[in-house]
């Protein structure tokens, strides 16, 4: 295993007191439930917005809490759903009077906990509302899931949820544009290799050096079949060849493009994926209105990218284009 | 070799394509000369600021054009220096009434490039001005270098130039400034894998299971030594400890401190690096007054790491503090 780490079980630790070291002022860590929250939540005017999920998969959700987006993020260890606790009491500590929205991306773990945690809060008075985000469009069922995987989708979910929020709108209000987004949101995602979480200490699964796997998700799990390594063109027509015709986006359509990496893929190899899939959209007379290329959910140190798609109106456009502020900044 | 790639050679075209297609109405991709510029550049109440070197360091250089860094970025292939006429060429379509920068990593190939393309240019009548960047400490000379190699440091500098030349600056107060922040900054890197250049489909050097390479070249270049994995306190410290003395960066310094990844390596892991150096330099009384976590200057899908540490003054922090407008944007 080659990573730079101590004590693997202490991997997680360690990663958030490094997030929180490097944003004094804006965001604090409390270690007891993992938390990185941001430094003035609760804000009674907005509605509290939480995401959980296993850690791995940087930058979600521990490096996009702050303004406009999440106020704050209570992940598991790696690929491993958040305890209940650490969800109620996160929810606990962050609750504003316009109520608390737990983002859940969905996995059977990770729903569990933060549904438990939901009638917890509930039964205590707290203005709960949950969530479910579920882009994958690669299985209908999986290793961890019943339904479809939440993947790199999410951002736009959480993007909208906490542009909406910020605006102070209540709680309904920021549901309903969360549930809009996520219903026209469809990612897919292809692995090169595997990824070795720290306390496992080997690789996931085993690809041979001229296989990938189509539609992987992004805890290792089968996608939709093992095949060999295709080009970079061929990657992107199978990868829309799946989602396009999903929702479907159609001839006249504006999107949103994303091209995830999934960790160990350079930023090089991302722009030249999303150059072919933004003329291949072009081509179906689908139109990019705004590119996101880079890591947004990633799989430890897994080489692989996946392809996002949201179909736009004025209404997701305006909270796509509000201000956000967030631990990741490059310059 | 597992990459998103179609013909190898076509490798550094179609990245460019990306970043053009992914970024419409702000930056202009001319083929001819690999060249990445501000679309709406040259602007003659600024100085032109353009950097090369070779592909495959993304986001630098050719991800970091816009208002408030460059004006253009024109590298040569992958690890190739940009040919001579590329420079020259560009500095042609990029000039402006106050100047033309020229930043070059310190390579002996982008060196001599950069060079002759000024002395053409000056030739001309143009007002050119050349700045080298070395701020690697990790060896004198290398196998392409004489003298300190330039590495993820540059990003200080072209920050510093980049919003100077904003504020309408003359050549020379540019000149001073980049000069000035190249001189208080120090950098070194470790390797954990090789990467495998397209067109080269091959990994450029071989490093065991258990084995790392000290003071690593952003090329694959030897460091000071290969040695047995460390832990993520261990290569914190051999980083810290050749780098602070250097300078050297003393107690009650304020510093910018920069974890940069090398490719291949996950944010989580930088984090947690980022997190040991900042504890590591609190022991020593130097205090961070801005972190800079993430891929900045990669070496393709090297797994590795960089630490840059820029000692700080009011006039370096106000132009670290300007805003900057640039391809990478999270959200």
């Amino acid at each position: 295993m080659k990573k730079f780490v101590n004590d693997p079980k202490q991997y997680v630790p360690e990663m958030l007191t490094g997030i929180a070291l490097a944003n004094p002022g804006t965001l604090k860590y409390v270690p007891e439930y993992n938390l990185i929250m941001r430094a003035d939540a609760p804000n009674n005017d907005k509605v509290t917005i939480i995401q959980g999920s296993g850690s791995g998969h940087e930058p979600a959700h521990v490096m996009v809490v702050g303004p406009g987006m999440l106020d704050g993020a209570c992940p598991g260890d790696v690929f491993a759903a958040p305890p209940m606790d650490y969800v109620y009491e996160s929810g606990k500590l962050l609750a504003s009077d316009k109520g608390i929205l737990l983002l859940v991306n969905n996995y059977t773990g990770d729903k569990m906990a933060f549904e438990m945690a939901a009638e917890m809060l509930e039964s205590e008075g707290y203005k709960v509302a949950t969530l479910f985000i579920n882009d994958d469009v690669a299985v209908k069922d999986s290793t961890f899931t019943v339904g479809r995987r939440g993947v790199a989708g999410n951002f736009f979910v959480m993007k909208a949820c906490g542009a909406k929020a910020e605006q102070g709108a209540d709680l309904e209000e920021v549901v309903r544009v969360g549930e809009k987004v996520n219903s026209v949101t469809r990612s897919m995602g292809i692995a090169l290799t595997p990824c070795t979480p720290p306390a496992k200490g080997e690789p996931l699964f085993h690809l041979a050096d001229d296989e990938m796997e189509v539609g992987v998700g992004i805890h290792g799990e089968p996608g939709r079949r093992r095949d060999k390594l295709g080009s970079a063109d061929e990657i992107v027509d199978e990868l829309l060849e799946a989602i396009v015709p999903d929702l479907p986006y159609n001839e006249g359509d504006e999107v949103a493009l994303m091209v995830n990496g999934l960790g160990g893929t350079p930023i090089s190899e991302l722009y030249l994926l999303y150059g072919i899939a933004h003329r291949k959209l072009a081509e179906r007379g689908i139109k990019v209105w705004r590119s996101y290329v880079g890591e947004y959910c990633t799989s430890l140190e897994m080489a692989g990218a996946s392809i996002t798609l949201v179909k736009l109106d004025d209404e997701i456009k305006e909270l796509l284009s509000a201000p956000a502020e967030i631990a990741i900044r490059v310059f």
